[in-house]
């Protein structure tokens, strides 16, 4: 028997937690994952508290399904432009110029997805998904050692350097203090200026040609 | 007046806590955050758990405390090895170098400062050691470019970039699988090997020579 270990959920239901899920990221979009309180959610869903309980059993199991949900939905992103045409390097320079674009689309969101203090729960999720953005960047490495286009040693190693570096990268431009800067007028690094340091950062990190920009 | 803000506290309270901060530092290096609560730690110490709070509020009070010793630790080996003779090349390689020797030789320390999911207000100090972190590397960088070292366009986005490979690198090697595995004989990176990748990234990252291993 492989049914699913709780109760069957009719679909009226499955509806509904679709529909919490979709407010609880519009609300962690706005305002990160501190925003996210079981009370606002169920006033934004139009339920009572206790209905929401009947999904998700506290704040801690929501945040844990957004911070996948969205995080998945970047990975799945970066592999198309991996797994596009193109050279090993071309590739790596779209994935990124992308990733930072997406972010900064999203900026609250995505300075929640990585680096906003939240639950040990999401910091697990934070774990597993840098090992899942880190699988894409060894399989782009690898190709591009064979085709004798990367020089480097471990293809581990340098996925884990590439996922810190990209992920550091932008939480200074998406911090709140730089957004409030930007909103101010008052100067910090635009996208293009962000997307491309990085991208200069990572080909020559990997013994790539440097981009011609 | 700049008399402490709270009540003075007697040499022997100051010297009790100095104990408790001692004990919790070498719970954390055995078993991580997870593995400080207060009532362990109360054992470790000696003393009533109700006296261990009269020192520290709760377990998240404690965590940060003890966060912000170790990582201050840290940040200052680094400040040393940065601030030494020599390029800024062989000086960004040497603090790499003991970085990366220092964390294996505390791996369960390190991986608890760099990784270990914890609570968000540990979380909180970790954003802000990484601005420490990213300080240091920007004044080295700043003095690399000077010296035609570096081919760096903001240093302050490179020094992001630097803060987070250098984590994430360590994050693998440092996790529990990969100290499993090490100590069960089966094959993973050892330090030199570590090390040595990181280096060769991160000088190349920066537009540094190559460097001769």
């Amino acid at each position: 028997m492989s049914q699913p270990p709780v109760v069957l959920r009719p679909e009226r239901d499955q509806a509904l937690r679709q529909r919490i899920l979709a407010c609880a990221l519009a609300r962690v979009g706005a305002g990160g994952f501190a925003a996210l309180t079981m009370q606002a959610l169920a006033e934004d869903v139009g339920i009572a508290t206790g209905s929401l309980y009947r999904h998700f059993r506290g704040k801690g199991e929501l945040a844990v399904e957004v911070f996948a949900s969205a995080s998945q939905r970047e990975v799945a992103a970066l592999a198309e432009v991996f797994g596009a045409t193109g050279s090993p390097s071309v590739r790596l320079a779209a994935g990124l110029r992308q990733f930072a674009a997406r972010a900064w689309g999203s900026r609250r969101l995505a300075f929640a997805l990585i680096a906003e203090p939240v639950d040990p729960q999401v910091d697990e999720q934070r774990l597993l998904y840098r090992e899942a953005y880190a699988e894409l960047f060894v399989e782009l490495l690898e190709e591009g050692v064979a085709a004798g286009e990367f020089r480097v040693a471990h293809t581990g190693l340098a996925a884990a350097c590439l996922v810190g570096a990209i992920a550091e990268a932008l939480v200074g431009p998406l911090s709140p203090p730089a957004r409030a800067a930007r909103e101010a007028g008052r100067l910090t690094q635009g996208l293009d200026e962000v997307s491309q340091d990085l991208i200069t950062f990572c080909l020559r990190a990997v013994g790539a040609e440097e981009p011609q920009s």
